[in-house]
């Protein structure tokens, strides 16, 4: 039988080895995580707090140029332009050290160097890869503007093209449409991929992007270009976000970054693909790896709070327990494991989703054939796991900060940095709701349709009969899910609320039912021949439901596949044991919608919570081991409280035990003085 | 029939004078909030952003020196002392303005002030108050320390008397002893009321407080105390925060702050109060100001971020809607409004139970009677609210910066500053999880126990037989409240979701039902001779819940007596509606518990979700009046997109229908050249 299936209960092991956890987590890129462990195990890389934002963006511009170096930011790239040829190979690493130096790299070398390499031809990659990879051309990626950051269909900067000169004339009509939160424009970019209506022979053809100068080599604003700071922000302090406007700047004819729409020096437009809208979510989908980066990025900073969180909750006491002389670790209280041990739970799940995802990807991208479909299912995929990943790390982030008191909130010990920097991770790469409304028009559209165009709802072709069988297929270890949800008695009622097949027939059944409920009642109401926007509007919470319960399943059955990938008996008993614990506390927070439709009954659904309480409890001695698993260098932990707090609650302990065989407190002698000793 | 009770879904009045709500929201207190308006209606008391840590403290206390010339911080102190003798003039319209500063205010005139006022007597006061109030004399409240933050009445400073040279000995004894995030103690504080174990006649008479200097005329630190600042934090950037060490510094007898415990010159200690604990959590009740504050304050920093979240999806659009020229107010989408209007309802609720509050405040402090049970009351209600209300701030401060995308991460905009200011009041003036144990407490022993000592939870005995009836209790408009509830036909199924009666008796069933379930648990265990520690710990979450329902039933009891004091019809139905929204949201959020206890059957549970959307709806027109109510002077705004936005979208509209009309895109005559414009 699957390790993955030994949900029975029984005792765990008294000891897990966390390197036997940790190589589960590391899975298919543990060269690359092992590689950056070693490469960057320095505290130079470590993360700076109170420094004004000129420091901190001089800092980082400069740590950026060092991790060009190390190669680090080349293994994405095709090995022809001095490139790793490693398309999997993310820049999450970099997000366990500091999350400005994450996105000033997922801008250089994901944004900017993945517009060139996916929207480029040869000549544009022999010219610029090379300079990008080593930073000798830093760079922006400047799509959002100011009126258009969701919406990006309908970007108001203007590419039109003239015949006569050869050149495009770009132009910022108003200030709704300058290009804003742009990394790298304000203090170092030198070229910006510029995505513009492009406008050839008198006819619009859509959002093209082109590669446009925007610094001379003394670093000035070129003719044309205007560059402001966007300033402080909540967080990022070390990237240089700004806004760009052009006023009918001349651009060369091949700075068109042309692979998927070609300007003819007559002006003749042509294209591999027919539809404007299908053209553009085309060219957005080759960038899919900004989105994958986002989300893994994000779980990363969620396991460097986890791991503080979790570690000083097991030193920092406070209270006595009746009839015990020394207080109670913070950790020991239920109520503080019911604040960490789901989140670490789903950081888990959550991980071995972005692991699944960014095979995935590896394989999507890296195929010499094209299939639409999966492509559609891969830019879901990354929609959902950047919505999930990012908003779980906020939440999670806060909550470690609240679970360190007040030492959470001082900038010494990490977490404040953290918190600020992570916010904005719900809001780039896409805002998180909008991504949801993505994953849910593709399942309810079964990836048929032009899968981003999220405003034209009026025009999707419900194809219900087969939408439920075609979201559930294609999570990795299908089979053996198969298998655990056909072992499931027919009667629920009675099965084991730890039996892994009951957790995965319970997601699956709700994600089917959510699913066809939206399904009628979008066919019910647009029978009644309503105002299409209304229709829609009126179930949008019900619409993006089924994203969130999609999501949910899938994440599951990562979790499944992974433990079923473990050799190691112990870490896969103790990971079994958080997968459920990741299931049921999925199960209890949506308790309400299981009753609601007869899909958990009153007794159950309690048992549900007690269970919940059950694993907490079980799970709490092996706290420290799943947060070791995640292994992050101490060079890359910036956090006063996990060096200080050992000692300080030990020279307590100490006093305290000393009062109580009767010194004076205050004296250094021990004349015995004091007849009852505080803290007794 | 009273307004609190229509709640017949008619439609609502077209338009709602937000000056009439404001009447309601202001209350008794609107002399203060009115007053405050007016003498700081300039621009210099806005906050900041993007100062260093040394020019952001600087600005503060100059500020705060300010605000004490304008005589809003002596209101609460006694005439006698030249004070405004107005207890429940609390300082939460500062947090309207700055959090940094109004901690700075809480911390000297609040917490300082108020320790002196509350816990000296009259020679303290007649020396020291009046230069409290001038702020000649800037000083700290230096209770926390490293080691003891929550449970502090095992706080490791200790103060020994020593009869031959009439002085304490204030001493440090290790690291986890020395007082910590100590505001005012890094850059201005020249005296500390400091706490500390008491010892006398070599007798430990538990916690005691005394003023202690700490700094010199010159501003450096007195021998034997030790100075380190606390450094930067996530936000509050404006206060000092500091960590104070004593090593054997001499303090005079008369520095004791003795209302509640005398010192003889020969050392004989004599207290009104026998037990060491009573007497510990007598002082600290005598501190509930700074507890009410708190969540005041919590409540004002909301406002604001509802306010700019508000009126910048009232005006920004994004997508369009099919048939659509003009893209959609994101305020018109339902998962906007799901975000915010519920968030709007809790805030206005929150408000009239802090209202309610404060009112009670007065009424406790400033009686001549004492009433052990009714100052238990009055200390849980505050812990009570100052959870509810800093959890929904950080909640709804996070939601309305993702509401407002990449500009809500811009320090431009505000929202930063709020959000990362706002983070640490769930943990200081008594962590939230902790003050809703002492909540749960309360209720548990129907207020008899000594009422602050959370580690005695093994000497808990339950009053269980008259638990229900006590907490149901003192409610303002009970008499309104009950004859709504018993209105209600007892066939609750058939009754229509908007009744208020339905609403309340749901509420106050779902309380008095969690707590008989947890008292009968809690005894069962205990009957079973179980580890004292280990049953309670079991049922922590259980116990907390308590807590937890007990607030929202009083917060929405509140909300109906508000309205309940509304003379302007139009005003009153308006917040009637509201009112509807957070009675609904917050039964839908627990709908699992309504239906796993048969309160809600499936069909009525949907019925509520419904009904919340529904409510969203009709809510919609009326967000700006809402936000418009809380009558924040422009002054106090420091919010760029609320100037801009409007402006940017009305020119990117004329240059959409210029170009509709057929005019050539980024030029500047009307060439009719292009065949279809960019956005249709």
């Amino acid at each position: 039988m699957s390790t993955a299936a030994d949900t029975t209960g029984a005792t765990l092991p008294e000891h897990v080895n966390p390197a036997a956890v940790q190589e589960v987590l590391d899975g298919q890129w543990e060269h690359v995580r092992n590689g950056a462990r070693v490469q960057l195990a320095d505290t130079k890389w470590a993360p700076v707090y109170g420094e004004d934002i000129e420091t901190a963006r001089a800092r980082i511009t400069e740590l950026a140029r060092e991790l060009a170096k190390t190669g680090q930011t080349a293994l994405g790239f095709p090995v022809e332009h001095g490139g790793g040829g490693d398309l999997g190979a993310s820049i999450e690493m970099v997000a366990f050290i500091d999350l400005s130096l994450m996105v000033k790299v997922g801008v250089q070398w994901g944004l900017f160097g993945g517009a060139v390499q996916a929207l480029g031809t040869e000549r544009h990659h022999a010219e610029l890869i090379p300079k990008i990879i080593s930073m000798e051309l830093p760079g922006c990626f400047a799509m959002t503007e100011t009126g258009h950051g969701s919406d990006v269909q309908q970007l108001r900067t203007t590419c039109t093209y003239d015949p006569d000169t050869e050149t495009f004339d770009l132009h910022t009509p108003h200030e709704a449409a300058r290009k804003d939160y742009i990394g790298n424009a304000a203090r170092d970019g030198r070229m910006a991929v510029v995505f513009a209506q492009l406008i050839t022979q008198r006819t619009p053809r859509g959002v093209h992007a082109s590669a446009v100068p925007i610094r001379g080599e003394d670093g000035a604003a070129l003719p044309g270009v205007t560059i402001i700071d966007d300033g402080y922000k909540e967080g990022l302090l070390g990237v240089d976000n700004g806004r760009l406007s052009f006023d009918h700047v001349r651009v060369p004819l091949g700075a068109l970054l042309d692979r998927y729409g070609q300007v003819a020096a007559d002006g003749t437009y042509s294209s591999p693909i027919e539809s404007e809208t299908g053209r553009f979510f085309t060219m957005l989908g080759t960038l899919v790896r900004g989105r994958v980066s986002v989300g893994g990025a994000a779980g990363s900073a969620t396991k460097v709070a986890l791991n503080i969180a979790v570690r000083y909750g097991e030193t920092r006491r406070q209270f006595s327990a009746p009839g015990d002389e020394r207080e109670v670790v913070l950790l020991d209280y239920l109520a503080h494991q019911r604040k960490l041990l789901p989140a670490l739970a789903t950081s888990y799940a959550l991980h071995f989703a972005q692991e699944e995802l960014t095979v995935m990807m590896h394989e999507v991208l890296g195929s010499s054939t094209v299939d639409t479909e999966r492509q559609r299912e891969l830019e879901s995929r990354a929609a959902g796991m950047k919505a999930a990943n990012t908003w779980h790390a906020n939440r999670t982030i806060a909550l470690c900060r609240e679970a360190c008191g007040g030492a959470g909130y001082l900038a010494e010990n990490q977490l404040p940095l953290l918190k600020s920097d992570i916010d904005v991770f719900t809001t780039f790469e896409g805002d998180n709701t909008v991504l949801m409304q993505l994953v849910a028009k593709g399942l309810l559209t079964g990836f048929q349709d032009d899968f981003g165009d999220l405003s034209g709802w009026g025009k999707v072709q419900f194809a219900a009969d087969r939408v439920v069988g075609t979201v559930l297929e294609r999570t990795a270890a299908r089979s053996l899910i198969q298998r655990l949800i056909e072992a499931v008695p027919s009667n629920t009622e009675e099965t084991f609320i730890r039996d892994r097949g009951w957790q995965l027939a319970t997601l699956e059944d709700r994600e089917e039912h959510v699913l066809e409920g939206v399904v009628n009642r979008l066919r019910h109401a647009a029978d009644e021949d309503t105002d299409a926007f209304e229709v829609f509007n009126d179930a949008q919470d019900h619409v993006l439901r089924t994203a969130q319960v999609h999501v949910e399943r899938y994440v599951l059955e990562s979790f499944v596949a992974a433990i079923d990938r473990c050799t190691d008996p112990d870490a896969s008993a103790l990971l079994n044991r958080l997968c459920d614990l990741y299931a049921l506390h999925t199960i209890e927070q949506d308790k309400g919608w299981f009753l609601e439709h007869g899909r958990l009954t009153p007794t159950r659904s309690k048992a549900v919570t007690a269970t919940v309480n059950e694993l907490c409890k079980e799970l709490r001695p092996y706290a420290r081991t799943l947060v070791d698993a995640f292994a992050i260098p101490d060079e890359w932990l910036n956090c006063a409280i996990l060096d200080e707090e050992p000692a300080r609650q030990d020279a307590m302990w100490q006093e305290d035990s000393r009062l109580r065989k009767g010194a004076r407190p205050g004296a250094e002698d021990t004349a015995s003085e004091v007849q009852v000793a505080p803290g007794q």
